[in-house]
């Protein structure tokens, strides 16, 4: 397919409302025009491009036939969304996309009513459209809602709750799952193979002529029973949900407006409870870069729209998550008991290079932290050696699993937790802002952080050493700081942190990788005529009180740094200063977090200016506490 | 059924393999002697009965026919392993069961190799099952696994994440779904109707009697294709769970040895991957008393065997939960948008009783904390005020919703935060110790605590009113202080806390229930001449800093009290007082919370006396840190 130079009609589109007088030929090449506008804006911002390439016949045709926003359309994940924010009023910003200050790469109720319910973790829509069911049906209202969500989001037990709660309440809601076979890896697990069987089956082929055929539009007086009579016909097995309570429709093709328009329109006539509408559809499709390539262009960096070439990095020190993957490998060559598992993320973690090397002893189970938890405990529980790599954001999935079968039964679980702390462009959904806190108040848990890739490295082995108890370290989003590998790993200390600058005055205590914005900081401070001790806590929990002794001892000032929010890493170093008493000899102390705000997506380094934890901000800091310039000089300094 | 007054043949059952000689007269007969022996111990210590009567024949039968402890059985919540407890070498402790330094009511590792993998909380054994099989393939081990999961645990989430996986992954596993059509109240949700239509067929009915005329072992010369052969009998519908990639077998008889005994010999012969074996007991089954009752004997207190007739609680003040459901009932009825959401604790959250008043307005999802919470941020975006009423143990598995979902939005629902602080008698797995910290963590979430019922009552009024950003508000299991509530609820100023006894050298600053130890302890320091300020925080966040620096400018020693772990509220007023520098005029400061351990089960005030955080400690901390007497006055003090 050629894509449309120009989007002569798409710039007649302002809101939904406008494409209801417009001709089936007109919608036809909107899609086209939607298109090549989606393509043209993420090849100057980067972004999500796969998915939403996947839907712009199917949201074009929701906006057609419901009547949004007062219907209701809740994306799941919601990177598919760039259609719809072109189509909703945001056509003008779309070349802001997952910038500082532009529109959010998801759905994001703060910027548009188009938008009822934000996402980007996966599978929430079903549970939000339930609930404005309900409340649409407590408030005699009689709109519509209607869910979007990818066959991948199905393997989350959050999607299988509330549809056995949507099956057995039977209000009125359309689910369309949106099948292409593939979220952000090819998606796994038993109900996977049943999707595919649906639209394997002959019944299916045979039936795409067929529904060409039949597919009309029945009319304003039609009724609602006339709709699902109709609707019959495009059931073809889907067993699995009508034993949930859904009425099953499809599969149908969702390129093909001449069958989507008149099915959804008759979606929207019945009112016989839960209706699941399986759509499919093809990743990237109508780019041939993106068809081609293995992943359909999921995540892209800015590329040549005629070539499909992406924009390669700057190259520089290799990511934190390949020196991890790298590390575990090494480590799982000279010990069987190791094993990985991921949640639907094997390229996002590493855990697809660990993989290719121990295809056995790797597990992807799918978009399912809570069971991946507890299935990483039931190993540990029989003497194997268990790597969890989740984001720390998605961990948050998996906490009551950490606290239950992990923790309180003191399993040698391994969380390697990447993506800790901010993460630019994917916002304040994604950041990894609480993981030092919720885990280290459990009793037993070794918390660490890197402060380098060498750190991660040294890391991954203590972890497999730690046997006895579980064990997390963390570490960010992004490329390491240059440091040189250890040649052999070398197991930590438990508990134990590290000196690396010596100083009288100020104590910079680091937990993670702002270690480097700390020395930095130490420089600047020097500067100054300021001495400065740099020190890198390296473990949370058990924290190294004998470093945090010396350093309140020997200092005026002492601030902790570190990628997470309150209740952290600081929060642990109070506890024990106040413990102690620590602060009578006129010890000034600071901890320095996340701010208690959610930052939106900017670039990180612009991010942690913001969260006041770059290196001038934690210089500006010292200064401030230790409270001998004036004010004049201390703004002096920031601003230098 | 009549009970044997005595436990001839059980008493010579010291280990499974005590089992494996015996007829199956002479397991019948120990089927009726260990019933009664339930009976008897759980008479004497109170606990959880009907879920164990109703599983009596089906322990029996599967330590019969697997070899435990190497064939690994893991019982999912772990409620109705008192059986298995006294069939695994406890049977001298079961009257123990969930006193201090006893049993614990649930299955538990340090407890027994018979107990591979501990529970308490649902839905969790198929991961863990999963675990073990996969470790098991990887040694090249050819133990069998065996998960005994309940109906009411299939409405999870995890459960689902779990057999996608299993059921794509093909280990061998055996998963006995013990359908007794309740949980703890009657299982709602679509998959609960299949399971019902399931057993309710015609089939089902009819194979009863022909599952006795075929049910015969077919020996040890028998193979894996000929048990699965003899089993597709068995097999009538399932077609979710086949189509999930289990093998489905059943529904059979679970208090029939005749049928269970063959047929579990046959699934643990099958090398088919993973099988589902359905089958149907009676919760309370073979006790009359428990038979007849709604709840099917639960959880009860000490009763008498031959009446039934369970031990009244001594009276006293209200329940908590109590409390927060009338007042929720009364805001309800001024407020039609308030509705009230439960994951499948109607009774424990006293949800109940708001349905009873509201029933178009309460919704029990399920054990599914995960939709729960994401269902009413749906509720709250379409202009509802929904009060998710969640213990602090469960909220745990909703944590990524409460921040993806209802923070991140900030979007207004009301989280009722029962059992926060220690449980007594049900141990570590259920106390509510971290929610503080986690909740606390989140930007513009407002987090309280209730300091007696009055202030509940008052918390709720409060949480009706924020109607701009989620709130939290906690309290304890078990009655309240006795205290008179509230003619009329007043909303209290957001971030306000207040004193509650004026004094001047020690501070206690109390956030929730521990209140009524500091004013105890406060008196006791003012019997030793110790003046004291007693001040209720009421609000974690926004955190009364007012208040804080009041408290901190006049006393020489601050002491913060909670019933949650480190990194909570104590942590949130050092976080403030380092800002501020409050340490520098010598102020002395005490985090005083629970202890970093997960402490076993015992009465709640030795819980509380172990945690230090009863009034003798409190006093005692304070005078230590006051650091005046020798160590001799304040240890004679202690012991006083």
């Amino acid at each position: 397919m050629s894509l449309p130079a120009k989007t002569r009609l798409l710039d007649t589109i302002n809101t939904p409302a406008d494409l209801k007088s417009r001709s089936r030929e007109d919608l036809k090449q909107l899609a086209d025009e939607l298109r090549a506008e989606v393509i043209d804006a993420v090849s100057g911002t980067g972004g999500h491009l796969g998915a939403g390439l996947g839907v712009v016949e199917l949201t074009l045709a929701i906006h057609a036939i419901f009547d949004t926003p007062s219907d209701k359309l809740i994306f799941d994940v919601g990177h598919q969304c760039y259609p719809h924010k072109i189509l909703t009023g945001r056509k003008d910003r779309i070349r802001t996309l997952r910038q500082g200050g532009g529109l959010s790469g998801f759905t994001k109720r703060d910027e548009s009513e188009y938008d009822p319910f934000g996402a980007a973790h996966a599978s929430t829509s079903i549970s939000a459209g339930l609930g404005f069911a309900k409340s649409r049906d407590l408030q005699e209202r009689d709109n519509k809602v209607v869910c979007v969500i990818g066959d991948g989001a199905m393997s989350a037990g959050m999607a299988y709750e509330a549809m056995n709660n949507a099956g057995s309440d039977l209000s009125d809601m359309l689910v369309i799952l949106n099948d292409n076979d593939m979220s952000i890896a090819p998606p796994v697990g038993a109900m996977s193979h049943y999707l595919s069987k649906l639209v394997s089956s002959r019944s299916y082929r045979g039936l795409r002529k067929f529904a060409k055929s039949i597919a009309k539009p029945i009319g304003l007086e039609s009724q609602a029973r006339k709709a699902e009579e109709y609707l019959r016909g495009f059931a073809m097995g889907g067993t699995m949900f009508e034993e949930l309570g859904f009425y099953y429709v499809g599969p149908i093709d969702g390129h093909d407006l001449d069958v989507l328009l008149p099915v959804l329109e008759n979606c929207k006539a019945m009112e016989t409870g839960p209706v699941l509408l399986h759509v499919v559809t093809q990743k990237g499709k109508g780019y041939e870069p993106a068809e081609n390539s293995a992943d359909k262009y999921h995540g892209v960096a800015k590329f040549n729209v005629v070539t499909g070439e992406q924009q390669k990095s700057a190259g520089g020190p290799p990511a934190y998550t390949k020196v991890f993957a790298k590390a575990l490998i090494e480590e799982a060559r000279r010990d069987a008991k190791i094993v990985g598992i991921t949640a639907a993320m094997p390229g996002g973690t590493g855990m697809d290079l660990f993989e290719q090397e121990f295809p056995e002893r790797m597990f992807d189970v799918g978009i399912a932290e809570q069971h991946a938890v507890t299935f990483a405990a039931g190993l540990a529980a029989d003497g194997m050696k268990p790597f969890a790599a989740i984001y720390s954001t998605f961990l948050q999935r998996g906490y009551d699993q950490v606290v239950h079968d992990v923790a309180i039964q003191r399993l040698p679980v391994r969380f390697a937790i990447d993506r800790a702390g901010l993460v630019g462009a994917d916002g304040p959904t994604h950041a990894g802002s609480f993981d030092i806190g919720f885990l280290g108040a459990l009793p037993g848990m070794v918390c660490m952080a890197a402060a380098d890739e060498a750190e991660l490295v040294n890391m991954v082995r203590t972890a497999v050493e730690i046997d006895d108890r579980p064990s997390a370290f963390r570490y960010p989003r992004g490329n390491g700081v240059g440091i040189e590998l250890p040649a052999q790993p070398t197991a930590l200390e438990i508990g134990k942190g590290r000196i690396v600058r010596e100083g009288s005055t100020i104590a910079l205590l680091s937990f993670g990788a702002r270690l480097q914005e700390c020395r930095k900081a130490a420089e600047m401070l020097a500067a100054q005529g300021l001495s400065c001790t740099v020190a890198d806590a390296r473990f949370a929990k058990p924290l190294d009180e004998e470093l945090v002794n010396r350093l309140a001892r020997d200092h005026e000032v002492l601030l902790t740094v570190e990628e997470g929010s309150r209740g952290g890493f600081g929060a642990f170093v109070l506890h024990h200063l106040a413990e102690t008493n620590a602060f009578d000899n006129g010890l000034k102390v600071r901890t320095l977090h996340l701010p208690d705000i959610f930052q939106d997506q900017d670039k990180p380094e612009i991010m942690y200016a913001q969260a006041g934890l770059d290196a001038q901000s934690i210089a500006t800091r010292a200064i401030d506490a230790l409270g001998r310039g004036d004010m004049r000089e201390i703004e002096r300094f920031a601003s230098a």
